[in-house]
């Protein structure tokens, strides 16, 4: 560690610091940022981008006072070296050790533990409104980036804003670097601003609004006026947010620490809220090509991936064998078109948007657009893909209901990240998407097993006329036997479970929606060593269940179910609930009760870890399996 | 009937019409408006508003082949006089009738069944991407009005605007009458734009349109640019739009259907999204006071209630129970604040408005937001009630999960409109509420069975360190005996279900969840004269579950779960679940299986009827009680 910020133990060791020594800071955290993150993965671009923006934030605001909320929280790195959490940063995002994203438990610097995009001015909001309803005076200020003030909670907030009327700073943290087709309406409108700027008019802006900027509690209505015209004579920047009524200010240099202390300092004293435009550059600072970049590569797999550093799967994933299936069922059938927000190499886009460039759609973050732009493409006779992680996806919980499932639309959800997520933690984790799917009338739920029957499954969604969600784990594809791929290799049938292991003279059958299958697998053969003979059953279909599942729970011990989701209304409750209301009206007499036992997530939020622990921790693995197994057979 | 609205059996009929003659059928359009609309209910002053409008599309466009897309949707009534419903519009809302809300079953002028707000720009963008990549021209149509533009699906729609390079016409229906003090930046714009302009000033305006409106296919482009510039300088209205390079035009007349006719042929002739900003009046026409009153107010019950019309409750509603009970609270605790999104009256805040102003916030069709500024006054101390109808709450399942289930922060979600809504029809069902928000950790759901309890439960929320939901129903709240309030009187703690009802040596437990309890005591009765006598349990909580509930379904044949909710997901399910998961673990030997029925909606869309009939469908009611508990006894 270097010299200057091992005497950094908390904000209130830069205070006294001049603005010579915050750039050497700076400096120093941006290398404990790039050694870090190389090995264990993470944010890298964007952390990079806001290291001065951070240390002039907490040289200027108290934050154990003041209010900093971060939006997504992705960027939060130097601000948790800053707080206290430099010595456990080698650790970062792995068990016990700091998380990627904000959380109070952490730290009494954050403030709400984040990983979606658009929260932070509506919470903003929140806060400011109770500290004008309790005559309280702290600072709050709302960091968003130009990629997430999109959101449609955000607009809502801005749309909002006038509620508050006392200080509160967005900070719009504007990294986009150049005009990308995909990009929206405000990504467009910014970077006509960011092209109208030379370096000079930023500089000239930062002087123009630290000049008329007034005294505290001096005029402050008057001397906004000011600023705004003196500014808008220069710059086209204002004219989005003063149509809705936001004081805007810049745009200005993100990365020059002096210049954004002062401002922050006098924008701390207006008295209602504003937004302060900034620049940064992603992954500003690093250029591994032109300087030296065996230093920060050989300290482990370092690969960039978008914005976000990754380790080097360890084989197959999903997101990849989605990918390519998808590609080649488009090549058969131009009906098939993909849409995604903002998430086009996370979800396997990229080969599909290559080959199909006029069929593919990234909406930016804006996921209940993009559930409604694709009931549009459906209507219209198109075959619409919608790629989005399943946490994210619950951004268009109320758009799935009435505009795919009321209308009964032929949409298909290809539901990413679905199960434990691993190093993201509890934002990220797809632990409900069965339940707020299934409620509803006319979806069909499926999820592959493995890589095989990823591409059975989008042909089963490509023939159905309802729609359907497929829903797969961040995750490598499993690898089987033949005798097991063999049961694999059926056709997808609606609602068809198959038998992938069969025991002799069975008491068990273990029933796994997903791609648990292969715990389930593993869990039998283990059993089996123990002379347990189980039945191994691939449910395939959460919605509507196969009724064979239900007759295989009155037979001998019942059924075991397993799934990557949580208990609370996922595949396990479906068989009950499919138990229940087939039992009175069909049953045989006297077997009424069928005999589930169910194997899910336990309603509590797992933090981040190595996917397998948290496996673990959540009782859905091949050992929890056996064991239940071994409790049922012995009642 | 009038004599001009006979001859029109199809929007073909008006095709030939002067343009005096369409004003007159426009009258007699609103007539019979007014007429149906008192007698059944439903959305009176926006449907008079847009006649003008509606009458002047079906003129221009060609609708069979053209689409149409309503926004929200209670203002296509004129829509559907036109095309072909008149004759049954009688029946408006009623079992059999013609819906409230667009459907393309009953029509094929109808493309999506809606009632929400801001999906008509997404859905209209997805089919003009549709009819883009197919090479189709069929001109697209979304109507929006200036309360649901504001909603986030709809700005990250205008966002994503640009995707589409084809004729794409969005009509603005600004009908906002006034500055109100909660309304939000956008409409505080509007107001402003329209404050700036005069009668004359509208006129000239679609002077300027028409004039430099290009000829088929012809310097579109540059004719654009005339216009924007010809029309800038008047007006004010562009800069919103145009910072979000949207072509905008207006505003005009949205009485004047001459001129609207003109307007939408030129406009149907660009060949990119437009926005044509109209202003209509709502109510348009009708001046009850001013007029005949008695020829409207005499064919029935007949109230204004803001927008809609509703025939009186026949008693207490829940609603107004609500509003009652948290206000008083609010008295004692000061805390407390209520947050809305446009439903002030429809939540029954309007005592909570009147007498706390600055602890009132209602943030427009903004329900992502309102959840997150809840999180934000919450963290900051103060106790947010988020009074949103459970069918639009579905809007912020995402804020609910990261910024309030995440944080764990004790807001209080005071659900209205939860299960069965009547008349609105499957938009408006509040059918997943329970199973939504029951997967999140933290969470605990609770459900007043009568006005007593709603008071209790709100007292209950208010104690709590949590996240708390309360479900209630539009419906009155039922009359009980003082035997039964007696049980109901119990103060509500964490889990505790009451016993209502004690039968002699009963067999079966019915357990209720919320206002079914009614049913359910009902069925008692019933069953009781038959000689079976049943246990009454009102369960109070979906989350966490009772154990009590457990050991009941381990005695006799066991028990009947009832709720106004989907089966899947919902209490019942809830109850399975716990069975399931304590059986194996804790469970007797040989008690395994507990024994439970459950009685709860089928996964179907349950049509527009009397609340009532509803339940008798969705087989929730007393006599279904009956039923299954003969059923159970039998077996």
């Amino acid at each position: 560690m270097n010299k200057l910020l091992e005497q950094i133990n908390s904000p209130d060791d830069i205070s006294a610091l001049s603005v010579e020594r915050l750039k050497l800071l700076a400096e120093e955290i941006r290398e404990l940022i790039l050694a870090s993150v190389s090995r264990t993965g993470g944010h890298l671009a964007s952390n990079l981008g806001v290291v001065e923006l951070t240390v002039a934030l907490h040289y200027v605001f108290d934050f154990k006072k003041d209010k900093l909320l971060w939006d997504v929280g992705h960027q939060c790195y130097a601000h948790k070296i800053l707080t206290g959490r430099k010595d456990t940063f080698a650790d970062l995002r792995h068990a016990g050790g700091p998380s990627g994203f904000p959380n109070p438990k952490e730290s009494p610097y954050d403030q709400f533990i984040v990983g979606h995009a658009g929260t932070s001015i509506p919470t903003a909001i929140g806060m400011a409104l109770a500290q004008q309803q309790e005559n309280k005076t702290d600072k709050i200020v709302a960091l968003v980036g130009d990629a997430s003030i999109v959101n449609g909670v955000s607009f809502e907030a801005l749309n909002n804003l006038g509620l508050v009327k006392r200080q509160l700073l967005i900070v719009l943290n504007d990294n986009s670097m150049a005009i990308d087709a995909t990009q929206g309406a405000v990504a467009k409108y910014l970077s006509k601003v960011r092209l109208s700027q030379t370096y000079e008019d930023l500089r000239k802006t930062t002087r123009n609004i630290l000049e008329h900027m007034p005294v505290i509690g001096k005029g402050v209505d008057d001397a906004i006026e000011k600023i705004k015209k003196s500014i808008r004579m220069a710059l086209p920047g204002s004219r989005l947010f003063e149509s809705l009524n936001i004081p805007y200010f810049g745009p200005v240099d993100g990365h020059d620490i002096g210049s954004l202390s002062e401002l922050f300092r006098a924008m701390s004293h207006l008295n209602r809220p504003a937004i302060l435009h900034v620049y940064t550059k992603k992954g500003f600072g690093f250029s591994p090509a032109g300087q030296d970049p065996s230093k920060y590569h050989s300290t482990g797999p370092f690969e960039m991936n978008g914005d976000s550093v990754e380790t080097a799967p360890s084989g197959r994933t999903f997101t990849i064998a989605f990918g390519e299936s998808l590609s080649k069922l488009a090549a058969e059938d131009k009906r098939i078109v993909a849409i995604t927000s903002a998430m086009c190499d996370g979800t396997g886009l990229g080969e599909f948007r290559s080959k199909f460039p006029d069929r593919f759609y990234d909406v930016g973050i804006a996921e209940s657009a993009a559930v409604d732009i694709a009931a549009g493409l459906a209507k219209e006779g198109l075959r619409p893909f919608v790629c989005i992680y399943s946490t994210f996806l619950q951004r268009s919980f109320d758009q799935i209901f009435q505009d795919i499932s009321l209308q009964n639309l032929p949409v298909v959800f290809c539901i990413d990240r679905a199960g434990l997520v691993g190093s993201d933690g509890p934002t990220h984790h797809g632990l409900m998407d069965i339940g707020y799917t299934r409620m509803m009338p006319n979806m069909v739920l499926t999820a592959p097993a493995n890589e095989l029957e990823m591409k059975l499954a989008l042909e089963f969604a490509l023939r159905q006329a309802s729609p359907c969600v497929i829903r797969y784990p961040k995750d490598v594809v499993p690898v089987m036997s033949d005798l097991e791929m063999l049961a694999c290799a059926q056709l997808f049938e609606l609602s068809g479970a198959v038998a992938v292991r069969k025991g002799k003279n069975p008491q068990i059958a273990l029933v796994s929606y997903g791609s648990v299958l292969g715990e389930a697998l593993k869990a039998a053969e283990t059993l089996a060593k123990d002379g347990i003979e189980v039945d191994v059953v691939n449910a395939r279909f959460a919605a509507p269940v196969d009724e064979k599942i239900i007759t295989l729970a009155r037979r001998g011990k019942g059924i075991i179910t397993i799934e990557d989701h949580y208990l609370a209304c996922g595949f396990g409750s479906a068989v009950l609930e499919a138990a229940a209301s087939s039992s009175c009206a069909h049953g045989p007499k006297g077997k009424r009760n069928a005999k589930i036992a169910v194997l899910g997530a336990a309603k509590e939020f797992i933090e981040h870890d190595l996917r397998s622990s948290q496996f673990r921790q959540a009782g859905i693995n091949a050992d929890r399996i056996v064991e239940k197994t071994k409790e049922l057979i012995n009642e």
